[in-house]
C-alpha cells in the first residue's frame, strides 16, 4: 500500500522541508486529511493539550457509563458538536468510542450478527462501496459474517447487514438503504456527513450511526471514531468487542479529540470576532469548493476524464444553498482509456482503482484532502496527461 | 465486567477525592496498574508532553518503515529501553506497534495462521493461562484459528499456535513452550518480563515477542504495545492486520509512550543524583516487594489461603539475587473453601476466579497493582475473612 515511497512532511514552522518535486510520487490513495492542517496552524496555542506523566494510567474512564473507557469530556463534546451542526440526533443514543470508524465497523458487525446462525451472514453495500468493507468483513474468515458484495443485487433470504455510506465513499452522493428485506440490519457510516463536504439536509436518526474524527476535523492520526447507538444490547455488545480486541481506546487521543471538537463547536458559536476563531466548517467548505472548482476546470479542458455532478441543496447548518464537495473525486475515464488508475500512476499519482469499490477500471478514486502543494501538483500532472497519454499510446 | 461499580479516582492535586470506604467495592479483577502513579507524580513536569492542534494529522508516521504508522521516536525509545534493561534482543527484529498487547496478540495469531488450511488451527497455552487468550481466539468464530485449551494436553497433528506467557499471567513463574511438535508456532507474551516483577535472567531472543506499556510503566490508558518480530513476512502480515482493523495506532499515545519510555531509560542511566530521577525499576521492585511481604504476612496468619513461592535468582539488571514479585497474586484456598472468588466477593473484593484461567474455583487471581489505599483495604478485608467466613458457614 505504501510502496516505500517518501511522503512530504510539514515541518514544525509550517513550511514543507521536502516540497514535492517533479520526481515525487503523490499518494492520493488514502483519504489522508492533511488539508486541514492550515486551519489548526492558525488556531495555534488554543488547540494544544498537555498531558502529565501521572495522568490517565488507568484503563477506566467512567465506571458509571456503559462505555466505561470513554472519557466523559469527549462524550460531552461529541454530543455538543452534533447539536451545533444538527447532522444527527444524540438524545436517545449511547455513545461508543473506537480506534477510528474502522474498529467501530467491526464492533457493529459483531454486535448485530446473530451468534448462533449456522453460517456467516452476508455484509452488503451498494456499489460503488467503500473498499474497506470487504477487507474488514473477510479479514478473519469469520463464522459470524462474510462479505456479500453489491447490495443492489442481493437476494438471499435470512439475516444480513447492509452498510450505508452517506455521503458515499467513493462517489459522494447521499444514500439510503437499498435492500429493505426482513431480518436486515443497517449500519450507517456517516464519516463524511459534515458541512465541509455536503449540505446538511436533515438531522439523521438511525439505530447505528458511525462518525470519525479523521474526516470531521482532519485528525486521522488520532484514530478516534464514535458510534451513536440506540439499542442498549447492541451498544453493550459493541463495548464487549472493543474490550476484547483492544481493552478500550487511547486516553490521550480521547482527551485531544475532546479539545479539538470543543474548538470546532466554539468556532461555530463564537460570534465575538475578537477571538479570531474562524468557523471551521465554513473554512473547510471554502477550501473544498475551491479545490473542486479547480479540478472541474482541469477535467473540462481535458477530454479524458469526467466527474459526478451534485445537486444544489439547502444546508440547515450554513443556511445557504450549496452543492456537495466530496472528500474524494470519483473520476471516470472516457472510452479510449482502459485503466484510469494506471494512467494516473504514469504521472506519479497514486489513486485507488474502481475495482476495489465493486466498480471497474474505468473509475478511480482520488483524495481531495492532501496538502495544498500536493493538490496543485496533482492538478498540474492531470493537465499534462492528455498529451502524455496520447504520446505513449 | 465493570458491574457498574464506582472506582476511586485520583484528583488533579494527587489526593483521592473519593477515598475507599467500608462500602466501596475494590476492583482487583483487572490488572489496572495505578500503583505506579506515585512514581510519575514525583517525576512531575519532566514527564509531561504538549501536542499542538496541527500536529500528527496524518495516518503516516514513517514511510520508510515497514510499520509505516510507527512513530520513529517511539521505535528509538523501545530499542533503547530493551538495551538498557537487557530483557530482549532487538537487533534483528522489526518493531510493530499496536493498541496494547491485546491487539498484537490478534495480529500475531492472524500472521502465523495458514490462510488456506481447511479448518481453524488450535491456539493453546499451558494452564493456568491468561483468560483473554480464549476470548480473543474465539471472538470472531474465525476460520483461521480457534481456542484449543490447555497446551499440556494438546495432541493434535498439524499446525497449531502456542501462547507462552513468561512470567505467567496469572501464576507469575517463568515459562517455556511445552508442546514442541512440528508445524507449531510460538508467540511469547512477555508483558511482565520487567525487573519490578521478576529477575531478568537472560536476554530473550524469540521469533515473536510481545510487550506492553501498561505493565512496563503503568500507562494502561494509552493502549500501547509492541511486538519484536524476526521474520519480515510475519511482520508484514501483522502490519496488514493492524491497517485493516484500525489503520494504525494513536499518534498521541505513541508520542507520549516515547516520552515515558525515555524517562525510564534516563532513570536507569542517570547517575547524576542532582536530577532526582529515581530508577523506575528499583522503585517498582521495592513497591512490589513490600506489597508481597505484607500479603504473605496476612495469608500466613490466616489459614484459608496460600500463595506460590518463587525461587531467588540473580537479576542481570539489578545485579542482585531476588525472588519474583508478580503483578498478580494467584491465591489458592484450603480444602474447606469451594469458591475462592465468591469468598472474596463477600468482602467486596472483585477478583477473577480460577476457571477463567483453565484452572478451578479453588484459585483466584488478584491484582497487586492497585493504588495504595485500595491495596491496604484489600489486606484489611482479607485479614477479616476467616472470622466472617466461619460465621457465614
Amino acid at each position: 500500500m505504501m510502496n516505500g515511497k517518501k511522503q512530504d512532511q510539514t515541518g514544525e514552522n509550517g513550511t514543507n522541508p521536502n516540497p514535492p518535486s517533479s520526481e515525487t510520487v503523490i499518494n492520493l490513495d488514502h483519504g489522508d486529511p492533511t488539508a486541514f492542517e492550515t486551519y489548526w496552524r492558525k488556531v495555534g496555542e488554543r488547540s494544544a493539550i498537555t498531558i502529565t506523566g501521572d495522568q490517565s494510567l488507568s484503563y477506566f474512564s467512567n465506571l458509571k457509563s456503559l462505555c466505561w473507557f470513554l472519557e466523559p469530556k469527549l462524550e460531552e463534546e461529541i454530543r455538543r458538536l452534533h447539536e451545533v451542526v444538527g447532522n444527527a440526533k444524540v438524545d436517545d443514543h449511547y455513545i461508543i468510542v473506537g480506534a477510528g470508524s474502522s474498529q467501530l465497523i467491526q464492533a457493529a458487525l459483531y454486535a448485530v450478527s446473530p451468534f448462533d446462525h449456522p453460517e456467516p451472514i452476508s455484509v452488503v453495500s451498494a456499489a460503488p462501496y467503500y473498499s474497506s468493507y470487504q477487507e474488514v468483513a473477510d479479514l478473519m474468515k469469520s463464522g459470524l459474517y462474510k462479505w456479500g458484495g453489491d447490495a443492489n443485487s442481493f437476494e438471499k433470504d435470512g439475516p444480513y447487514i447492509e452498510m450505508v455510506t452517506s455521503p458515499n465513499n467513493p462517489s459522494g452522493e447521499m444514500r439510503e438503504q437499498v435492500v429493505n428485506r426482513p431480518q436486515g440490519k443497517t449500519i450507517y457510516d456517516l464519516a463524511y456527513y459534515w458541512p465541509q463536504y455536503t449540505p446538511i439536509t436533515s438531522k439523521l436518526d438511525h439505530d447505528i450511526m458511525l462518525f470519525t474524527l479523521s474526516k470531521c476535523t482532519g485528525h486521522a492520526g488520532s484514530r478516534i471514531g464514535w458510534a451513536l447507538v440506540r439499542d442498549k444490547d447492541v451498544a453493550r455488545k459493541m463495548v464487549n468487542f472493543l474490550v476484547i480486541s483492544t481493552i478500550g481506546v487511547s486516553k490521550e487521543s480521547q482527551l485531544r479529540a475532546a479539545k479539538i471538537l470543543g474548538i470546532i463547536s466554539d468556532s461555530c458559536q463564537d460570534h465575538d470576532k475578537s477571538s479570531e476563531l474562524e468557523n471551521f466548517f465554513e473554512y473547510g467548505q471554502h477550501l473544498m469548493a475551491k479545490r473542486w472548482e479547480k479540478l472541474r476546470e482541469v477535467v473540462e479542458s481535458n477530454e479524458l476524464f469526467s466527474l459526478p455532478n451534485y445537486p444544489s441543496k439547502y444546508c440547515l447548518f450554513t443556511k445557504h444553498v450549496a452543492e456537495a464537495h466530496p472528500a474524494f473525486a470519483w473520476m471516470s475515464c472516457n472510452s479510449d482509456v482502459e485503466d484510469c488508475e494506471i494512467v494516473l500512476r504514469g504521472q506519479k499519482i497514486l489513486a485507488r482503482g474502481g475495482r476495489r469499490f465493486g466498480s471497474d477500471t474505468k473509475y478511480v478514486r482520488v483524495s481531495m484532502l492532501s496538502r495544498e502543494q500536493e493538490f496543485n501538483l496533482f492538478l498540474q500532472r492531470l493537465s499534462a496527461i492528455q498529451g502524455n497519454f496520447t504520446r505513449e499510446n
